[in-house]
């Protein structure tokens, strides 16, 4: 679309819906009628459909002082899409609502739309509608991402039994070192506006951080391979708290590891520079969008070849409880301290 | 759920989430798993899935100082459920995306709820899932209704041909001037805040700006009657913008009589205390939820006899515009002068 020097009150609210997507071509069969309607219209066979939702609040979730309006779009999609993966499922379409103050431009919400487009078409998604609003202040997004699960191979979190092996897949912790990253910039510039960003040498965590990836390579290797989890979840929140969901639901306990959970170099050089633990951000940090999933241990031949699955230990009966085992073999309860909306950021 | 003293920062999200979604009971077929894992799962066996989704802004579509929550979360439900019956299909679940920030209580959100949960009782629709967030400032509600639609009974916007009906559910108007009531008494409220609300005389259109329903009956009534609109849209902007987006979609012009269209006597009656022109509000008012539907002349016959359906014209060739009627035999543009979201609201 390039540059423009069209104003969003010019165009009104359909103009803006017609600037942004018009260039959108439906790829999915799936995706029977799109944007143009009062709701979109999908055809998804026999198979179930898989339906999730998230809101992104500005000043929350992210902050445009350091997040580029295109990595916002990509990331608040790839947050959606994980979700869907996470149920051994492949996302479809996504429905996009988006509210906006006066201080954006319309250059900055076409950059937003590059950014979701650009996940749509990375992750063969179609953007299938939504809805645009202005706000009094800040910008929400909130995406709707709806994806086709075979009736017979949907994983949910509540299937893990005793003696299944939990795996997670990549490594975890660096989106919340490239998080600590930009906000430290962030203070020093408020500070001293005249501060230029120190960020080189940590490209690997600000990346995680800022163009996170889901992981619909294992959703693939799955079926390839013809490998069914018992449970399966995406870390969002942090690694801890998605495995108590998994024992929760399950009714099951565990006993992870801390030796095994895999911590990419540039994330534990970063942490030194911290002065943190990098199994605290592992266990906690979050918006990693890798996946955690249970399997029966009889399974473990077909996926130890893959480099990017790392079993980190196993589920346990519940009176048991969750467990993490350290390096000196001793024992400590597994907790969940990672992102919740209503306190603040993990204070480490 | 009464009265709690409880705080939501000492439940957090999980707690938050379990203590509002706690009570609910699955009621539809089509709703295989809802709350409780990274997404919905839904069987709609060999029909259509139609999705829709909003986003209400606080200070934009919504002012907490005359609006009771629990009619605000009513409200976003039917706003929402309207898109699906537009479609001339059914809806069934609903995805609720919630953001506020720490000026709202705990009691506020549980009202909040109450209200999403009593249309959701009311219109037989399952609360499937979502996602609670904090905000720096005000509420966010974005919510996603999911549908279900026999295949060759879907009513798209694009359907409408030459000489079809125009037809109008209801009544149009009382919704905006319920709002202009609710307005002056802030703004008298907020100049004198001793000054008591003059309300009193002025149920209707109050009612249909605070607690407005979706015209379930009417798609009931459809099917019933094996009647098939050609072209269907819900009434959310206002009449005029909506038979545009029937006639644009339609490649159709269209002629519309003044005097034809359903205004009630209350929404007269208040407009005259605001010295208003009701059919201006009635075209370019908005927030009815009543819907318009074109129907071939020969299916006359059998929506003639029911009360709740008006003709208000027909549909044309494209190049004839899009006309209306005035009583007095002249005919002028029909211009979209509703809701739109990067302007203020109608100036009238």
């Amino acid at each position: 679309m390039g540059k423009t020097d069209k104003k969003i009150e010019q165009l009104g609210e359909f103009g803006l819906i017609e600037l942004l997507t018009k260039d959108i071509i439906i790829k999915n069969k799936e995706t029977h009628r799109g944007i143009g309607d009062d709701a979109a219209v999908l055809d998804y066979g026999d198979d179930n459909v898989l339906v999730s939702t998230d809101i992104l609040m500005e000043g929350i979730h992210f902050n445009t002082i350091y997040t580029p309006m295109k990595h916002l779009g990509y990331k608040a999609v790839v947050a959606n899409l994980s979700d869907i993966y996470a149920m051994n499922a492949i996302p479809k379409q996504i429905l996009v609502s988006l509210a906006f103050s006066a201080k954006f431009t319309l250059q900055q919400i076409e950059n937003l739309y590059k950014g979701i487009k650009l996940a749509c078409s990375n992750y063969n998604v179609d953007l299938a509608g939504g809805d645009t609003s202005s706000s009094l202040t800040g910008m929400a997004i909130s995406i709707t991402a709806i994806g086709r699960g075979e009736k017979d191979r949907i994983v949910y979190r509540s299937g893990a039994g005793k003696n299944d092996l939990i795996c997670v897949t990549g490594d975890v912790g660096a989106a919340y070192l490239g998080l600590q990253l930009l906000e430290r910039e962030k203070k020093m510039f408020l500070s001293d506006p005249k501060t230029q960003p120190v960020l080189g040498g940590h490209d690997y965590p600000l990346g995680r951080q800022l163009k996170p990836e889901p992981r619909a390579d294992i959703i693939k290797f799955f079926r390839e391979n013809n490998i069914l989890p018992t449970a399966m979840i995406d870390i969002s929140d942090g690694l801890s708290s998605e495995i108590l969901h998994i024992c929760k639901e399950s009714n099951a306990g565990c006993r992870i590891f801390a030796g095994h959970i895999p911590i990419a170099p540039e994330t534990e050089k970063l942490a030194s520079e911290f002065n943190m633990t990098p199994l605290v951000a592992a266990l906690n940090g979050g918006e990693d969008y890798e996946l955690v999933f249970t399997i029966s241990p009889i399974e473990y031949e077909k996926i130890k070849a893959n480099p990017h699955i790392k079993p980190i230990g196993h589920i346990t009966g519940k009176k048991e409880g969750c467990a993490m085992v350290m390096d000196d073999g001793s024992s400590v309860p597994l907790q969940a301290q990672g992102w919740d909306a209503y306190s603040s950021r993990p204070q480490k």
